[in-house]
């Protein structure tokens, strides 16, 4: 089941959208619920989707894709392990919001990515657990100055700027209709009007997988319903300026699109 | 004025906490406004102070006491510049709540900082308009495991671990009661049954200035109301052990103090 957060005249509220993506069905509830419907519904082009979760905190693994070291760091992943990092809950966006970038912020690059939504409070989860404490997936774009990201060597900043985290387009909640560990993940940037594909990986090429980023997290954090795990960036990231348009894929999910602007 | 966050028999609210730190009385609404009290007051040792805020998030300034960046890092801070990184809201404790450390973060050092607690939602706060959006002061310990933080490169888990983050005993309003440049940071350890002084420093020390910090922290993120900044650590921290305890104090606002356990 897919579960968004939509603008509509009447105000904010949570949907389920159908399978088509063409309805947008509002339930009484939160997505952490069996959907309630109030009977309302609307077309999905006359309403307009936001970030389908607001996080109380986005939790990110670094350097999960062996071939994504390689491309920023010019290192191997053997050296260079996954790391955690953090991004603020300002940074998030909804899809089709405008990725907003700072005149400090230079080599700003998209990173496509799968996104975990925890489902309940919980710690110290076992890797063989992770499903029971995740309500659903969706799509992240770990937007990062490059520049800002070394000069600084931590990445807050360069992570954490206003707009930095596109979310969307929806909670998909029904985690065995995939092969989550053979996932397509793609990233489609349009420059002056030609679109070209810049990330065309897969999930089968993360280092931690799901289950062992929940175990490693949750060692050390409490997670709360809501909260994000970017779970790491394949290769094929490259800088965006204003006037393009990225639109980051995860067939069977979504797609992320949003326009690039100076701030 | 000094606004508290309490649990009471009655359950958790805010109170106004007199200057001789002895009363608490209860507020209608929150530390943003004007008091408006209840006329119900409890004797400070009859209530638990609690973390004075739960930010959404907490943002801090790394690396911005030269003394710190010598003894941590073996270089000068000329060649490693304040950096920005960031704390989860997960990690925030009260005063007397326990720090718990987990078996894998070793060399796990206390950092007494002076914090701002955010007013107002804002960005782009030109340096000298800093107090305009701060609601006013009070003491963090920037609890850190060395060992993960030099093993991760980035300082999420090592300073992210749930308890890290001791905050209070309150919040200071008057922002002209002190000299803000000029005050001292302590830090008291207790470590099988005495008790040392080990940081003895002032915020005269500091490279990045308070309006400097809002400015440069602004220009990338949206602060909101209760968002909360450490401004950085000078030098003397060392390693606890459970069993030690661990006091801040900045003379005019406060001692935060917290006893260390085994996780």
């Amino acid at each position: 089941m897919r579960f968004g957060r939509i603008a509509t005249p009447e105000g904010m509220t949570f949907a389920v959208i159908d399978d088509e993506g063409t309805t947008a069905k509002q339930i009484a509830g939160t997505p952490f619920t069996e959907p309630e419907y109030t009977g309302k519904e609307w077309p999905l082009e006359d309403v307009r989707l936001l970030a389908p979760m607001l996080p109380s905190k986005v939790v990110a693994i670094g350097r999960n894709y062996a071939d994504h070291v390689a491309e920023v760091f010019k290192q191997s992943a053997e050296h260079l392990p996954p790391t955690l990092f953090l991004k603020p809950p300002t940074s998030v966006i909804g899809p089709g919001a405008a990725i907003k970038i700072p005149e400090f912020a230079t080599k700003v690059e998209f990173e496509g990515e799968l996104a975990l939504v925890v489902g309940q409070p919980c710690k110290n989860v076992k890797a063989e657990d992770w499903k029971s404490v995740i309500r659903g997936v969706t799509i992240v774009n770990d937007v990062s100055s490059r520049d800002l990201q070394f000069a600084d060597g931590q990445w807050a900043r360069a992570k954490g700027i206003d707009t930095f985290c596109p979310l969307g387009p929806w909670i998909e909640t029904d985690l065995d209709k995939f092969e989550l560990d053979n996932l397509p993940i793609k990233a489609h940037l349009t420059h002056e009007g030609t679109t070209e594909t810049k990330q065309d990986s897969n999930s089968n090429q993360m280092i931690m997988k799901f289950g062992e980023i929940i175990e490693f997290i949750t060692a050390s954090m409490t997670l709360l319903p809501g909260d994000v795990i970017c779970t790491g960036s394949p290769a094929g990231t490259e800088a965006m300026a204003p006037g393009d348009f990225i639109e980051v894929e995860i067939p069977g999910i979504g797609k992320l699109g949003n326009p690039v602007e100076r701030a």
